[in-house]
């Protein structure tokens, strides 16, 4: 990795003064966040097997089930990973990075618009702290407690990951696309590590949308 | 309206070479536009209530037929005045300009990120003429033709709109708030001219949500 600005991001010759290079490699950082989502999903996935589909009626469904570990993989990143990012403004040189600050030295390699605090990625920041995270953790209570609301909410997040999504890369493109180290970064992290964000998402939304218009199509509700 | 760097703009120190002045007064520019607007409501609101509704048994509500009105405003609105925008990148630099590039140069007072065609307007406008547009259309032949898919379809495009409008200001406020020549146009444009476009698709995702949840509760869908 170039260190020509005094940091590895591109471009090079962007100004970061006072940077703390990076302590964690790649490994050290990605295997602990695999881990515990995967802790997470173990978790989501037995309670809503056995705790709440005991002694009740409607039982949820499997596909019920894995969206809800989704939304907690998703809202935990938004609330925990990405308020860090948003709350930490100086995370480039704490002398003493937290893990969370190291995810993001790490990130920022693939989009040096996070190192510079571009304003386009705050204000995604400030919708998924604030609003989607939220929101995805009340998605869980609506699926576990059948809430006639569960669909329209998660149809609800999911678009606003979409919409957010296509922001973060329409701007990317407009902006000339110059604040990745290398192709290694860009298709691992700027590609991969977002793509279930679009994808999952996506899924979701056409599953609520499919079930929202058959449940209209069924009942015919009376509106006004 | 000072002209320091040979344009009204707001700070006056943006470079925008070649500016040609605008022609047209507000006055010119706005009295056509509440004129055709209100046009396209009369014609929807007479269609609707009269062809639409004639030997039908389920009539459309005023609620619906009102609602088709604004589909066919903000649809309007996207792809014609806000495709202007996109697909007319030298607007402020034209010879001959167009009604719709002097409704631009006059919205720039409020906002120069038009003005020198910040990718975070030229990201949001790209969702609005590619998505929203055609979407918000179809929403209209959605609600006259009473698919089950209809109330769905309009939270989707409200939830775009409330998304877009939280980047747009989100982003200006971390900015800093210096692209506006005025406290006048502050108040008239920057936040009353797009105040609508946040109000009622507020409005139409809460009439979508609470319809939808109520059609849950009615119809207990098997989902899976």
């Amino acid at each position: 990795m170039a260190a020509l600005g005094g940091h590895p991001y591109s471009p090079s010759d962007l100004e970061l003064p006072g940077f703390v290079p990076q302590q964690l490699s790649p490994l050290q950082l990605v295997v602990p966040l695999i881990g515990t989502s995967l802790l997470v999903i173990a978790v989501i996935w037995l309670v809503s097997g056995h705790v709440l589909n005991t002694g009740r009626s409607a039982r949820l469904s499997k596909a019920d089930r894995l969206i809800m570990c989704w939304w907690a993989i998703t809202g935990l990143t938004n609330l925990i990973i990405e308020a860090s990012f948003l709350f930490t403004p100086n995370y480039l040189t704490k002398e003493s990075p937290s893990f969370l600050d190291e995810i993001w030295k790490e990130y920022s390699k693939a989009d040096s618009r996070y190192a510079i605090r571009d304003t386009r990625i705050v204000a995604i920041k400030v919708i998924a702290v604030f609003l989607r995270g939220p929101a995805s953790l009340l998605a869980i209570y609506a699926i576990a407690s059948r809430k006639s609301y569960s669909y329209i909410l998660q149809f609800s997040v999911c678009m606003g990951h979409i919409c957010a999504m296509l922001v973060y890369y329409i701007t990317a493109y407009l902006d000339g696309m110059n604040f990745c180290v290398s192709p290694f970064y860009f298709w691992t992290y700027f590609v991969g590590a977002n793509s279930p964000w679009f994808v999952i998402p996506t899924l979701i939304a056409i599953r609520s949308w499919k079930l929202i218009s058959q449940s209209f199509h069924s009942s015919k509700v009376n509106q006004d």
